[in-house]
């Protein structure tokens, strides 16, 4: 357990990138073998999806949240891979002509331009499913806490979570939305997920009541700062820098914090939203040492991509 | 337990409404409520192409194979649902424009043409994904065999099993297959949640090797004879019979048991089908009164729609 006495030494840069690439081993041996040579083209474009780049934001919470608190990587290994598989498959479909009709992704053809989209919609479909029987292949009897790291995924993907976003989202667009029902639309599409991150690996701890709001109140802080950066990015970097098309949200008819607050007031949400999620840190904080998270917030906002 | 001597009176067709009907109540509490007035489109989508009819073949196999295993219907209604949900789900993504361009399922317009593309894609998502938040609330630490059961149904939806088949038959589109190409593209595709139907109760018994297998053998044969009738009905049934476009097969350059074999020879292996599925319900005969399942084989062999 990483308390405040030994924190490593090792930069935050240097750890994010051990954290990154212990997923992407673990991504390509999860995502398993096709078992018929007509089946390999599924496993292809699912893998080309998922292995397009990426920042990994999601596993590598989870892997630091879960270093922190002193469980061993490989309890948490599963559930990074299934979360960044659900992750992956929601911009898969989320990417369709039907949905936000996106050719490029991390700078590179979008899965439907690349294989076509039937191939894309059962890309999307497998790696969905795929993350659950990762998730059941974890789950262990004589370890209760895999059933409830089990379901907590579930639930946050699903129609009251990352789901239920995306429809509002699509609910959403081309009509006046207020504050609040941008910012419960976010907190279930991007928010949901990365909580779960967050909350995962305290399940597999003895935690105080205080502790796990704090943990939540993080999340949740860190999800919605990150969804307003990405709105500030959508007018301000290039197609370079995002690796996807800017400014679509004004041509689809969705309404962001920039368009609905202005681009200043954007930028004081934002800096109130990282000031919360220090609030909680102080918190945690207390009990372990919060170093990487508190530097992983600051490169969720700096970020420019 | 429902032994040879102590079979009911009840007959067939009551029998079989009888379970769909314990099906399509408990589908709709199962599927649960939108927490956000914003999703509830999501829930009345997937709800739509839920309950807009069919037979219910899957759980009704289900049902009926744990009754006479002599287990309580509550153990298995989570997985016949659950599994319900995912061939429901595989519909919806099916028959989008991408894919095989329906517009008419059960006599009814498919999900993208009653509520658009966009939103059937994300209830395609969302019943995949009820199915496992209800099969992992149905996971219980003391009862290891409901951990066995989830992992059966989360293989035989995955790459390697309905979603490798709904790969295969595209992949398979305006080429020219052997039979052995098109029997394991049907294998995957239909058959292995119907295998997983027949095998899943079995895990909450001890039952022996003989009988699993035989169990295994007519789960295989009923899913091929429910193809191969499929494929026949594709040529002689109306619209109004079959409640979907009928020659859409031919139209959409697929190869059938009829454009390979001939409308004969397809008829013969459907009575060798038959045969092999009976074969299989001697050996449980042995220990279970197998009348309904007899009788199943019947009703799919005889069905016109």
């Amino acid at each position: 357990m990483i308390r405040n006495n030994d924190a490593g030494q090792i930069d935050f840069g240097t750890q994010y990138d051990q954290y990154k690439t212990m997923v992407e081993s673990s991504l390509l041996s999860f995502l398993g073998q096709t078992d018929e040579p007509e089946t390999a083209i599924l496993y292809e474009a699912a893998r080309y999806s998922l292995m397009a780049g990426g920042k990994r934001i999601r596993p590598v919470l989870m892997l630091a949240t879960a270093t922190m608190l002193g469980l061993p990587s490989d309890v948490v290994m599963p559930y990074c891979c299934a979360i960044e598989m659900i992750h992956t498959y929601s911009l898969i479909h989320d990417d369709l002509p039907a949905m936000d009709n996106d050719d490029l992704r991390r700078g590179k053809p979008t899965c439907h331009i690349a294989y076509g989209e039937a191939t894309a919609i059962l890309a999307g479909d497998f790696l969905l499913n795929r993350a659950y029987e990762i998730i059941l292949d974890s789950v262990r009897v004589e370890n209760p806490h895999s059933i409830d790291a089990a379901r907590l995924i579930s639930q946050a993907a699903g129609g009251n979570g990352m789901i239920g976003g995306q429809i509002m989202d699509m609910v959403f667009e081309n009509q006046a939305i207020t504050r609040d029902m941008l910012q419960r639309m976010h907190q279930k599409k991007t928010g949901s997920l990365i909580v779960a991150c967050v909350m995962l690996p305290l399940l597999f701890c003895q935690t105080e009541q205080q502790l796990q709001q704090a943990f939540r109140q993080y999340g949740k802080a860190i999800g919605l700062a990150f969804q307003i950066r990405d709105d500030i990015l959508d007018v301000t970097a290039s197609a370079n820098q995002l690796g996807k098309t800017p400014e679509k949200d004004e041509r689809d008819g969705k309404t962001t914090f920039v368009s609905l607050l202005g681009r200043e007031e954007a930028e004081h949400q934002l800096a109130a939203t990282n000031t919360h999620a220090r609030q909680a840190l102080q918190v945690i904080h207390q009990e372990y040492d919060c170093t990487f998270l508190m530097e992983m917030t600051d490169f969720l906002l700096r970020r420019s991509s």
